[in-house]
């Protein structure tokens, strides 16, 4: 504790509150602007006519719940991961901007999917693989930030040796997932998108079942 | 405070502080949306026109009025169920994660109602019912979240039991009330609209008046 | 420092950092949408055009800077209220979002009054009254709020006195003033907004010299 | 620590927690907003013209990355500076109130320049001379934010003097660069464009080499 509260005046290196108010305010504003792309469907004023309004929209709601499913994994990864971390250095929070840059540019991708999945045309691949391209590098960035830290060692003395191997090897499936991914959404794009649901899902379900395995009554 | 600061360093839980921050992130980012939806009149410039033009704006004020009494209503539930909470598993961030998708979700059939609300065939039902849904959604998964904290003992040992079973009971009303208003919205969907506020104002009071009761002096 | 530790388990009084991190959100993106309603000139591609059509949004920018300045304002006001806040009980949370509801519908009479201000006709009067009404209500909110705190001791038992009766009687000039402002401006509605931006340094200003006054070296 | 508990309790002096939550938040926004003026470009269902699309959109992806470098360096600069900022006083709220003024508005020359970059005539030099001027007010008040903070003494008594002036002697090359680019703005637009997207970069990097230098293992 009064080692935490030191930390900052050690020059070089920061304390990491600020980095997590930072990253919590973008992952919590690109969360929270996908809902600015839900289009309210201009319909005729009868009830027929606006569910099948709402129905035509599905590709903007599809959209709308993997980009957000995608943020929520990549801030519990980033959660994590902030949870072992004791400083950082100028390294850390550049590398962090740079993941921070492909999260806040999720909702651009994620507008063009919603708009050309649909088409009968390749334009939609073209959408689809941008899509993924973005998830890609997001989860990539994410991964070679706590490479970075573990490396620099900005890690805290007292963090769990076996946790901090699983939360590494955890990182490495989802990028191989998403480069499947890419290739599948040349193909069939829809199956595309419907597979980064799985990850971002998949990213959260076995963190928590390792977690439950080392739950402890509080002492 | 020792106890506090050493929780984040057992395995498999998490300090509450990044689920708190990130939360009032997304809650205070959707509550602050709202007014982007509120348009400003094309009118003539007279000022007849301009205060009948604002006053047909007034489904899109009332939108305005409940979606923020209930973002507010659900920060205020989800306040008083963190400052139990001594730490937070994945489980628990995860249900965290889908209540913040209904939260940032609401803007969405805000715009629904304010659209159709006014309109004299049924789709202002439908748009009515989609509203009450998603509230209903909400504050359904504010008390699963409290619910599960207290399944998984992940409360502070020193609450007061009292408490907890109060704010526990608390919780239901509000779930009947958007049951039954979701089918009185059906018939009289501006009724429904009203109930809504109603019911998040009512979400508020009592947790209020229970305080009062128990204040003590500082010591 | 224990007993600020302690307060929430104190029944029915929370801890003031989430309410401190809810107001900041809501605050800080309320400042910052005020950028999305500057709009971008429409021109031929010409210097001349271009400087033309920017200097004609000049209400635009106007009203960006009153607003920028009146939330900036408020914050510091609600800033030097919670530093004196030990403890908060649920009315002050409702007091506080009732502010927040003011604070963050403020872009949208600022559209108002940056569409029609420049009209020849009367709507500039209702746009800038109507803003003035949202800046008095969130001035006099914020000193309801205070006095509540005072009233219910939520305050730190700790705190000058001195600084609390200063602050206190720091917050009525400028509701005199807006008062006086919104009456002006129904007769010269771009004196009462410039007056606006007047309030909104005032505001300032006089705390700074004040605690000017006070500075000690730190000990 | 006692001491920087302390703090706020000496009469007109704050603790620095919410001047950082709050300019964060901006910082946050303004970063994230930056996505929503990517355009989702409007083609016939085709390849080639989404691609081609796409790739008429360049001049908005050149303004978002250069925005959002900018951006995240002053937010690097700023983390920096309240590292060793030990309380704020109002003088020092009210310059920041004024970076974050500023910071805020680069979503709106970013977008003109998006607009403008390629246009043919002089818009493009009136864009991007705005856009500098932007850049070099924010980053000349980050500069006067630290002098003033130095001057005031608001600094952390146990801040390396050495870290300090590298830090102050560190902000001033940014400022002569943007001069610099602000005159060859006038001639070629886009490299000034460029050039403002390495000052944000070497914002980063020196920082990190010095830092770097200075890096002890943790004690």
């Amino acid at each position: 504790m009064f080692e935490e509260e030191a930390a900052p005046r050690r020059p070089g290196l920061r304390r990491t509150t600020r980095l997590e108010a930072f990253s919590d305010g973008v992952f919590a504003i690109a969360i929270t602007l996908l809902v600015l792309d839900l289009a309210v469907p201009t319909t005729q004023n009868s009830v027929r006519h606006l569910l099948e309004a709402i129905g035509d929209e599905w590709p903007g709601y599809l959209g709308y719940i993997v980009s957000f499913a995608t943020i929520g994994a990549l801030w519990l990864g980033h959660n994590a991961m902030t949870d072992y971390l004791d400083r950082a250095d100028t390294t850390l929070l550049w590398l962090n901007l740079l993941l921070l840059l492909f999260v806040s540019l999720l909702p651009f991708p994620t507008r063009l999917v919603s708009e050309f999945v649909t088409t009968t045309d390749r334009a939609e691949r073209v959408a689809v693989t941008f899509y993924g391209l973005t998830l890609l590098i997001a989860a990539a960035l994410l991964s070679v930030l706590w490479r970075y830290a573990l490396h620099a060692r900005l890690i805290r003395p007292d963090a769990d040796d076996d946790e901090i191997t699983l939360l590494t090897s955890r990182l490495t499936p989802g990028l191989a997932g998403y480069a499947v991914l890419i290739l599948v959404g040349l193909f069939v794009p829809v199956a595309a998108v419907i597979g980064y649901l799985a990850i971002a899902v998949f990213f959260l379900i076995p963190v928590h079942i390792r977690k439950r395995d080392h739950v402890r009554p509080p002492a």
